[in-house]
């Protein structure tokens, strides 16, 4: 406990840990006792980011590009993004409508405590990354969840939003995810038409989560930047963590209305006064690359899903959705906690992390009900270790099946 | 103005722009107009950082040092803050007791949030970096002020702290900042001890903002770390932009008690998952430098404070405590304002960039009353260009004055 002059703000305690990174700590604790790990875990591509951004931001140091720069990020960054969002959603984006943050994290911190007052209510998704949740009751806001149902492959529907908000008087807007962490669901364009029309009748805002945007393996993205009318209500986040496989550079952004690009600069200066300098020259060469640098990946993680799907089907008492976005999947383990006994999937997942030497991440990590009975699976690994892993997860299964 | 549906936060809207990076800005627009510009405005070091941090740099982006990390940073990077700070202070402290974060402004923002609660008062010194005092109505806490005497050389006075939390009844804490931003005062010894028996007597917390601590010109610099019992009520933040030239990396650090370090986990967790991974290994390079690096640069910086204030001497009006720390000086401008007839230091502020080329920051950009009459000088230019721009002043002022 902190001593009487430590007192952590009520506020404050309201942030949660990610369930990710606590099995990241988890994972690392097994592998001092000398197992051999194989994660499903962490959410985060397994590939290298592009040569010619990491050799841009060699450049940049060796330019000086290392002091403070607008909190905005820098003008050249903020105008290849104009230009790469606009071109690929056909839409008119200018400069002044682009921020850039500290991972799509900040991004998300800023518009959500921006756009969130106190006692406002927010929709979000159940499941959902568990980040909205938190930043939305650290504002001072009430989260209402809709439920995604397994049967509608884990979509959200904008009549069970609408059914959710009937009766409630302060509801503001929703965060929506799409593809989405922790299922994989991809939003179809009918879907995000009738949650704009619903956002629109309502005069709800829409922070749209789009980070998963080029991880879609059938059909196309559906982004709520295609709106006419998104300046209106429409907060695009992404970022480079995902496509460009630079989480650890920390680099997202924000498309929105001019007022609310102006409010972040305002924000990102007491948060953290700019996202850090030289990277952002690695960025903007990853985005004059253009998408089809990451073609070929796309064609890896399909029959990573494709090889995941497979292996899932496999194990007695697993059913799963075979999502088309992303790279996770969710997989039903109801009945095979009911046929080993254990009382959730956070049992499960221990057991298999150390029994079985399999990370994968309790659903319930995501951050309610709605993944109870559930466990994610991040399928950023070769085909042959996913492989590897299900058979591992699959034995076990056998073993402790109504043992 | 926003739509309806893009309606503001109140508490967003008690974060405020900053003048620093405001006048840079202005500054930009003057070059733009072919004013040739010398800014003593922006706080940051001229020089580079060490070549060999930035060329760690390099080799941990080709060693794929790229992906997320711990969000308290690379535990080499914690161990070796550790070992340095305790070195230097002569204290114990544990790498469980350091976070590294995104700037010490993030180290700010994060500290402040977690330590107020709403309605809670919170000491800070005016002028002040004005962060501070956004940060804590950001909470929903309340800053109370304690003016900074120029007779004092601006050097914060516990009885003053005392004086003006008396009767007050939720005072929780103090943000202290020495080195000074703006005045350049440094605290003594016994002002330290005065004041950290102050707040072990009031039971107050003690956020000790000590970035500047290396550039001190006469004396040593006196650390809040340095109290035997600084776990129980002390949390110390600086960081890497101002001894090392790294202001666009964006690295910072806060040593506290482990209860707090482990809330400003959960913390850094929802707000930015964590600090840029590839550019901790240029922060963990320069520390190994050790600070024999910097001592030929503090040479240099004390030739330009004495530069700067020489030259300051000079202005008809102007009078100059001769402060011995940070890179500020603040002069007060009070009998120029008179004999201009100018209102304001801002007014005087804008007339000096258009007319004679000279970034001076007003000193009500730090934030308050306190500031009124006063500019901040940051003499982080060479001496030649200290002398040059404050020739101009003088011309401005001598060409004005009595007008
Ligand atoms: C849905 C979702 N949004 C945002 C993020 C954060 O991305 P970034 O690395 O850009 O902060 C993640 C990362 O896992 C995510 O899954
Ligand atoms: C007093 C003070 N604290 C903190 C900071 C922020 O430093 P950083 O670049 O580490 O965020 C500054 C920067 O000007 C400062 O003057």
């Amino acid at each position: 406990m902190p001593k009487p002059t430590l007192v952590f703000s009520p506020l404050a305690e309201q942030l949660e840990p990610e369930g990710a990174f606590v099995y990241l700590d988890l994972a690392a604790e097994a592998r001092r006792k000398g197992i051999d790990v194989i994660s499903f875990g962490i959410g985060q591509p397994d590939f290298q980011p592009p040569r010619e951004a990491l050799e841009a931001i060699k450049e940049a140091l060796d330019r000086g590009y290392t002091r403070y720069i607008s909190p905005l990020g820098i003008p050249e960054l903020r105008e290849e993004i104009a230009r790469y969002v606009g071109e690929k959603y056909g839409v008119d984006v200018k400069p002044s409508e682009v921020a850039v943050t500290v991972g799509a994290k900040a991004a998300l911190f800023m518009t959500i405590s921006l756009l969130t007052r106190p006692g406002d209510e927010v929709v979000v998704q159940d499941p959902a990354f568990p980040t909205y949740e938190c930043v939305i009751r650290y504002a001072g806001g009430r989260p209402v969840f809709v439920r995604l149902a397994e049967e509608r492959g884990f979509r959200l529907s904008a009549e069970d939003v609408e059914r959710t908000v009937e009766g409630l008087h302060r509801v503001r807007g929703i965060v929506v995810n799409s593809p989405h962490n922790p299922t994989g669901s991809a939003l179809e364009e009918k879907d995000v038409e009738a949650l704009l029309e619903l956002a629109r009748r309502k005069g709800m805002f829409v922070i749209s989560d789009e980070i998963y945007e080029d991880y879609v393996y059938e059909g196309k993205h559906a982004s709520f930047l295609q709106a006419p009318d998104w300046r209106d209500y429409v907060v695009y986040v992404s970022g480079f963590s995902k496509t460009w496989a630079m989480t650890g550079l920390r680099l997202g952004y924000v498309v929105a209305r001019e007022e609310v690009i102006r409010a972040l600069e305002v924000f990102a200066t007491n948060m953290y006064s700019c996202p850090p300098a030289p990277l952002q020259y690695g960025a903007l060469k990853a985005l004059q690359l253009g998408t089809g640098w990451f073609k070929p990946l796309l064609e890896e993680y399909r029959r990573r899903r494709d090889a995941a799907f497979e292996e899932l089907s496999k194990i007695p008492g697993v059913s799963t959705v075979k999502s088309r976005g992303a790279f996770y999947l969710f997989p039903n383990f109801k009945e095979v906690l009911r046929a080993t006994g254990l009382r959730s999937v956070d049992e499960l997942a221990k057991r298999l992390l150390f029994e079985a030497g399999v990370v994968l991440l309790p659903g319930t990590a995501f951050p309610l009900r709605g993944g109870d009975g559930y466990m994610r699976v991040s399928y950023v690994l070769p085909v042959e270790k996913i492989r590897e892993g299900f058979g591992r997860v699959r034995e076990w299964v056998e073993k402790n099946a109504g043992g």
